[in-house]
């Protein structure tokens, strides 16, 4: 009951938010990319579009209706993903953005995000094996000596192994600063590790001979506290000169999540033997720290996997409104008259263009974010270097919660357009909406990124990166205005910029006069008006792009016409929700906070 | 993993709104309520209770887990309601507020209500049972002859079978003017049904003999559209001399919902063998006029489940915060102090404190509404009985809609502050939040229901509703300013209802000028802010019933301090969006309403 031509994404959409948008073909101009034009970004990107429809997006239904299985402490997977593993890895996303000398392709992250957002539309949980490993990887490779990169980043890199990231404890949860997990160092240089993790994504499979887990652990003596905290990497079998042998790391149940459900969520237990050894990433103590080097990488990637689930729906809704025939419209009066198809009625297209907004915007946001990551890794200048690293820090936890939080939402419009029909596990919608929840969950919270937003980011260095978001919006207004986007849309965006940069100053203002409490009372309110500023940006920037192209009279006048009304649509309907968010936040409004536990 | 000692719903809280908030106790003032006091209103509230929370809710997983079954033709449940039914049956709540001569115990609504809640928030599959058969009896009691009564509404009433709305057909939807299903009359009396219906909740099952189901169809020749539709009772299996014999009705399919799971929503077909006898109901042609005289019972219904729905989860994750720790507070720097509970962040109390808003003023608005179901109906005079009807009509899309739509966001709060676990389905709340998914879809969408507000219930007469509706503020707020609430609680939400007022004149001008589409575009944007303004008046009322208890000094301190906290929440959180909504409707903001469909 699927529509089979769904295309998970637009292309055309991909393309313009890429080069229309964000001038993706520049990135090639800094020497870091040079070896790139953008002939090589699209051939990346049709070949995975390409693998994502016809390879991956056929497996997600029965991957969903059959989860992995344990039985006889070991977990295996469906069969179809023993299939897709090796093409999966043979694609070389995995390491697409990494350096050559580590086997990679030196593409820009934005666009191994973009490439990475078709396999996560088509298929959260196969694309999961492949994420999970380049983070795992990445840590080796950026942290590791010279021998455990050969001995465990290569072979993840090249697919042959699996990563997972083994953080979470049951007693711990979201707060890393009690993690317990036991590592004894020996005199052979290796520790011992003991210890139980859970919710660890990939942990177990039969896909590959190996899987390696960065975990997070408590060296014997260690300060209590996130400063105690180090870094290890602990396979599943560790090679030996006869071969790989088992590290006492063992299974200890799956978890029946309700979504990504071809991926196993696993809690592991390490040295139950007293025989799992664990080798040191970098220096004792400093692990959350590389943990947090990696974060920006891991959130985005949350973030797009939210926004390609909100589109697969999108797009299924999208085609179910053109052909769903029901009723009529206002001014039919014959019932003899024939039924209209859906997609006429102005509340379905009211659903259909905030799904649009909400995907397309958060897509934007997505690939924006990559290429701030690029530039901060890779501009041309200092300068040019620590501002985009400003903005990746500051727009981080709103690339991560945004598409997740209005992603369930556009998830569950997709349910609501589809009617009794998107009640059913007959068709996907439901199956994506389940996905989607996890996005607001893990890699922290959505309280988390609020905190980590208003927190650190939006008040550090005296509104350092706050000035440098009104640089980029007052950027895209010029832009806007020589493109002759309407005045009053160009006006609410940067009135939403000025009214954000107020209000960011005032809380800082609690925080210096010693309320730190007052400040952060409202976190969860001021994330959501600093989202909906920020992808009012965006789709400034599409409107902009979008008269651009009407003006080059390129044929996709329908095209640009939608880009315009859901731009109309955000700026008029969500900007104008900034002021009472922020009198909320400025007031310090305190029903909850004052709520006793024992009100409840 | 599920709290076994989860209320469902709190008992001193359905006591305060019953009796503290809405008086429900001065009901046996009215005759047709005579025969009650308040001593038998809490004894069936008691027996009630008990049983939701003793035989029902224990089984509310094994029957989501193990839905039913379409073999050789008939449907099979879960064995647990096979043992459930017969008690569920015994306890009177299918005809409890119908009068003595059916068989009933002319209960108000306000009550059977408040009862069914308990039944809803333990087990919405197996609640479902019973409330389908009220309204399907129900119809033949109003409208049918006495043999119709004799023969199905007894038995329905009693127990001994069971009722369906069969409305729905594949191509129609909500469309409910295109319905195909034939009837051809026959000279023995009774009409020869042939069609097919979907999406019908209880169509087969093996609880009772019999099933009895209420069948929107067209005579032939009867005229195009909604004046040709009729309403036939069309039994499974008839009654003749010889006892029960089949009546041609089959089940053609079972719909995999992903909620509601207990309660099989199947494809009927009826008179595939030419021999399914149906019997007329009232007059021909009348069939639609009739359904909607039960409407407002059937969704006021619907918005009980839900807000039972978001209870049941509600007071899973208030239990589960008080007990999960995790992190430290703000001001803790001390890693080796011992976490807190979650509930001590301000973060996690303000998800429980929106959900406490949503679920108990929901369920305040679902009681209120059903009281004016009762004045309607009993009032003591003319005049008290319209009144309190054009409030009922007013309200009831209100109260259908707003606990589907915010019970859903508080669900999924729900599943968010259980963190990974509530993504598991080792926990119960992301099975509340799959059967919630429901209540924005059946009985007429969120869509449908903001048109029935907009378009006819809100400018009809003049605006007398409306009228109606602030008399009801004033009286709320006079009780307010008597029990000390604040002056800008009061303020607030009458402010907010003299904006609804005027922005509900400014569209009905629209429409008086001729653009019945303008005014109804924002259809939705209306119904959000009226559900704002309807629910900060039921917290203004509980904030005064708080104070009143308050001086009263009753030992329930805890429990108004949280009424209060939970009412200047809304007040300060929710009626401050009012302003921007009301200027999405008066602007006629037209972003989907330009949208064209080839632009998406």
């Amino acid at each position: 009951m699927a529509d089979q031509t769904n295309p998970l994404l637009d292309d055309r959409d991909l393309d313009f938010l890429l080069y229309d948008v964000l001038h993706a073909e520049r990135l090639v101009e800094l020497p870091d990319f040079a070896d790139h034009e953008r002939e090589t970004f699209d051939l990346l990107l049709k070949t995975t579009r390409r693998f994502a429809r016809e390879v991956l997006y056929p497996a997600y239904k029965p991957m969903d209706e059959s989860p992995p299985v344990l039985a006889n402490g070991r977990v295996t997977v469906h069969p179809m993903m023993h299939a897709i593993y090796p093409k999966l890895a043979e694609l070389g996303l995995i390491n697409a953005s990494r350096p050559a000398s580590v086997g990679g392709m030196s593409l820009p992250l934005t666009i191994s995000t973009a490439a990475m957002a078709y396999l996560m539309a088509a298929n959260l949980s196969a694309a999961g094996y492949a994420f999970l490993t380049t983070g795992a990887a990445h840590l080796i490779e950026a942290f590791g000596d010279e021998d455990l990169k050969a001995t465990y980043m290569r072979p993840m890199y090249d697919g042959t192994w699996t990563g997972t990231m083994a953080l979470t404890e049951p007693q711990a949860g979201s707060s890393l600063t009690d993690v317990k997990t036991a590592a004894t160092p020996t005199d052979r240089g290796h520790f011992l590790i003991r210890g139980s993790k859970t919710f660890i994504s990939g942990g177990d499979h039969d896909l590959t001979e190996n899987i390696v887990n960065l975990v997070l652990a408590r060296i014997d003596g260690a300060p209590p506290g996130i400063k105690g905290v180090s870094l290890f990497v602990v396979p599943r079998r560790r090679p030996t000169r006869e071969g790989l042998v088992d590290n006492d790391v063992s299974t200890a149940g799956v978890i029946h999540k309700i979504g990504w459900r071809g991926l196993p969520s696993v809690i592991l237990s390490f040295g139950e033997a007293s025989d799992c050894h664990g080798y040191l990433l970098g220096e004792p103590h400093k692990g959350i720290g590389y943990m947090f080097q990696m974060m920006n990488e891991a959130r985005i990637l949350v973030g797009v996997s939210a926004a390609a689930t909100a589109s697969a729906a999108y797009h299924e809704s999208v085609a179910y409104a053109r052909v769903r025939p029901q009723g009529r419209s206002m001014k039919q009066r014959d019932p003899a008259a024939p039924q209209i198809p859906i997609i006429e009625h102005a509340d379905v297209r009211r659903m259909l263009l905030r799904q649009k907004a909400i995907v397309e915007g958060a897509l934007c946001l997505s690939l924006a974010t990559s290429r701030y990551a690029d530039l901060a890794f890779h501009g041309a200048t200092p300068a040019a270097r620590s501002h985009a690293a400003l903005l990746l820090d500051l727009l981080t936890p709103v690339a991560k919660s945004f598409p997740a939080e209005k992603g369930f939402e556009a998830n569950a419009l997709s349910v609501q357009i589809h009617g009794g029909y998107g009640y059913s596990s007959e068709y996907l919608p439901e199956a994506w909406m389940r996905d989607q929840k996890l996005n607001t969950i893990h890699e922290g919270t959505t309280g988390i990124q609020s905190m980590d937003l208003l927190g650190r980011k939006a008040v550090a260095g005296g509104g350092a990166a706050i000035r440098a978001l009104l640089e980029e919006i007052t950027e895209a207004a010029t832009r806007a205005r020589t493109a002759d986007v309407p005045v009053s849309w160009i006006d609410a965006v940067t009135g939403a910029g000025a009214a954000v940069a107020a209000i960011t100053a005032e809380l800082g203002a609690f925080a210096l006069g010693g309320d730190v409490e007052k400040m952060m009372l409202h976190s969860v309110d001021y994330l959501e008006l600093f989202s909906v500023l920020v992808i009012g940006w965006q789709w400034l920037q599409q409107a902009a792009a979008a008269r651009e192209g009407l003006a080059r009279q390129d044929g996709l006048g329908d095209f640009y016409e939608g880009k315009l009304c859901a731009a109309q649509y955000w700026i008029f309907t969500e900007i104008p929700r900034i002021p009472a968010l922020a009198e909320l936040c400025r007031s310090g409004e305190d029903s909850y906070g004052r709520m006793k536990p024992a009100w409840f």
